[in-house]
């Protein structure tokens, strides 16, 4: 028949990689990393043909993961994606394009005595995230985090919007903002022999994204989330663009004048859902 | 600074909507649905000096769904999703785009001595899917499905396939294949007057996807994807290409032999990751 | 210092298990089960000394799932648990207890060209269970089944509850019903010599609540409940109780009068939370 | 029909309180609280002849949540679970018992410029808990911890344990171990007059479970788990009991020799299923 297949890909997807790194004095270093893995390319007889000459298995990217573990250090989690990418590109002729997500779970070293311990640890919520995508004509390099859950009390209005027969809001200029913070920066391609600092440059990044959450007074979740994004693409130079995804995570005031209590703008119920969501990218003028 | 303002989209997500439908004589109609809306368009001041003036309130997203499920009759899931996208893409000048996309909750029918049950219904796993987009230039629908799980234990290999150094893999000419089936497809614009029969042709897509799944001699999980594509298409002319996203739920033997038992391929693990994942979209020629 | 253990149990949970049987013609059998297993018993020099000469390892109950599985038929996973948890309870003179849990999903055969394929399945949402707890003077076997998701659209009301100073709720004759059921019942000790058929048991437990879900004229979940577990002790006589748990999932009426319609008990709001929770054992007389 | 109704419970589960208490100088305080509450009674009126009459709505233990959150300052968790178990036992004669279990999702104020923020807050992954039961004779309330995980990559053997046919784990010297650990301990009632500093106890108890989990020599993750214990009745004599849920998150090494590689220890699986599971209650003599 007269069909044809279009875009397509195929990898492994939650590759589970634990790494210790028994360091001197019997201090380890624990790195805890899902990695997920994904090939596009001309892989057309495959799929008409069943003809798997060009498949790579996913089961050897899954090794690969392993293998590449066990033959050196990780490095940064965007380094460790992108050598894979790298190396996925060059698997056959036929792939034109590999990309390589790494969800890492920063493990903090746990206190004892007041004291950072050597091999003992906390996991954390939040996730540091990094994917590398590289193609025949370039590719990029992208860090970030996710579940970064952050609430403020005040300086969050919403009012003046626009207004139509099925709209029953009403203006605020005082309202509980919460969001499940999901960001990825995109590094500009360092000059030859220039090393990015990914640590630095994420710590940074939180760090800017956090303090302007607080610090902003919030006319609407798309006012703060540009504001954070200028703040951190004017405190990193290295990024060239930043996408943030907020839900708004709502909390509505539990009624209790039926009860016979005066409201007091102290009660609130945390909807699970619905949620808004504000998804946008900002870019430095000229990437 | 000098930064813009790149991609960007805002809605409501997870708009939780349940319809009855009373007919007559105590025959009612269940409707469950889980509606997602986003709009696209030109919101710069909105994010850069927090003048909303141009943003439809996401609360209003959602009472626009429960609105226009009061005003009249759902439709099918498909109908749903384009008319709500429509009228949002007509709420302001601003707007460049709007998606709506709608998960479907099929409740069977309870038999109750046989008979079908006038009001009382049982929840299905598997979800029906549709989705809209609606732009300046022109739109799309689809219909779709998910949350589909199948499994067979036979008519299923993989061999041939490319070996690098991290290959460990060996061919198999019979191996246990489970998918968590994704798809959808897209209709063509239909022509004036003419009315889509959304139900028939996601009945029938169903059968061909489930059918060829079973049937099909399987070289590879694209191989059989690429079947199951083209066996929907080849069987539903108002399509115009189909999507479908596989992953490759592995189910590898439990080794008895140290347990002094003999292997017969009949006990298996089935592991929750990793997991495979193929995607592809297959497209009608000249759509 | 002076403190004792107490309570105490250990073992394995979600013990993956897929077994193919394969019988004549190429038909084949497939399982699906989830196997928790759990040892109680004298287990102190372990705790408190680090002496591990008295615990059976859990990776080798995990082994012992797979080698019961390897030797021969699994039977009904009632049988398969019973089986398992005497063993468990022979391991060693300190073991007191042993109980094993299973969850069975069921797949069902798909329906090719009208006729159910040999080799290919499809997953349901519903999960068929069974527990088995084995001890020094006795046990007990369960069947069970969750995940059953009902609604119901009319034949159930709420009314002339008691009222405290904290109740808003108003009377209603007519509203939506709908539970995620969840029910174990347990098999009297078979004389001997006697079989218990657990899959017909199984089918017969299932439709009785099913039907007698639609068909009760419910004045609150608490009253349904009983009436559902009554028929199934009414039409299984080798049943001695039955426990159900049925969380009350709530679907309240969207108001769209503030949207200028008119409310007419159609549109209504599908709540994830809070949720109502009722559960009871009825037994038996006598057991 | 002659079955009598046996155990039985109904109530409300996971009502989402959050509180905002605003102090002096505009510094907030936030409170999250998931309260779930039931009762157990004698509601046979209400199973068997749907005679609501004793049932207090779950609708009125919602409200009872909220209005009890609008009149007053909360207190800890634990006074906030205790006053609610109290009220709901006195809610009729026919009440026998009333348990509220409270999870509250601990919120850190966002340091900003190095100073402690006034109103804007990052969300912890663990969870405090609080629970309390109040009957007819009496009554106990406790506190606790969930969803902490921790890992060690030293200090962890297992050897010398029980075998049979089915073992084929070998003594290990040095392993990881990992667990989400939960645990909940018991206050003594406290004497007339005296008051409970129910977060300095949580607090302590914190502490001294991290802390023997990294400092000590594991023989057995029981072994572990009795030491965690008895260092929290040690240290906090106001407490009669502890129970603690270890699952054993299970790490297996990846063999890398297949891949010529040399195995060294270092590059682990993280697996998600099964897992083990070691739970124990350890009680002060005489509690």
């Amino acid at each position: 028949m007269n069909v044809t297949l279009a875009d397509n890909n195929y990898g492994k997807e939650r590759v589970r990689l634990v790494k210790v790194e028994r360091g001197a004095g019997g201090r380890h270093t624990l790195r805890d990393l899902t990695v997920s893995l994904r090939l596009t390319g001309e892989f057309t007889v495959a799929h008409v043909a069943g003809d798997n000459t060009e498949i790579l298995p996913t089961d050897t990217m899954r090794n690969t993961v392993y293998g590449f573990a066990a033959e050196g250090p990780l490095g940064a989690s965007e380094e460790f994606a992108a050598r894979l990418a790298e190396h996925l590109l060059a698997s056959g002729p036929e792939v034109t394009g590999a990309r390589v997500a790494v969800e890492e779970r920063p493990w903090r070293r746990l206190e004892v005595g007041g004291a950072a311990h050597p091999h003992a640890f906390e996991a954390a919520a939040e996730r540091h995230t990094a994917e590398a995508w590289r193609g025949r004509d370039g590719g990029w390099t992208e860090g970030g985090l996710a579940d970064l859950v952050l609430l403020k009390t005040s300086g969050s209005g919403f009012a003046g919007f626009r207004r139509d027969r099925w709209t029953t809001l009403r203006d605020t200029a005082d309202r509980i903002l919460a969001t499940r913070l999901s960001a990825h920066w995109r590094y500009a391609v360092p000059a030859e022999g220039e090393r990015i600092d990914y640590a630095g440059s994420h710590r940074v990044a939180r760090q800017l994204l956090v303090d302007t959450f607080a610090a902003h007074r919030s006319r609407s979740l798309q006012h703060t989330l540009y504001a954070m994004a200028e703040a951190v693409l004017e405190g990193r130079p290295e990024l060239t663009e930043i996408h943030l995804s907020l839900p708004n995570l709502h909390h509505v005031p539990f009624d209790v004048t039926p009860l016979g209590l005066p409201n007091r703008d102290e009660v609130f119920v945390a909807l699970p859902e619905p949620h808004g969501l504000i998804e946008a990218t900002v870019r430095r003028a000229g990437a």
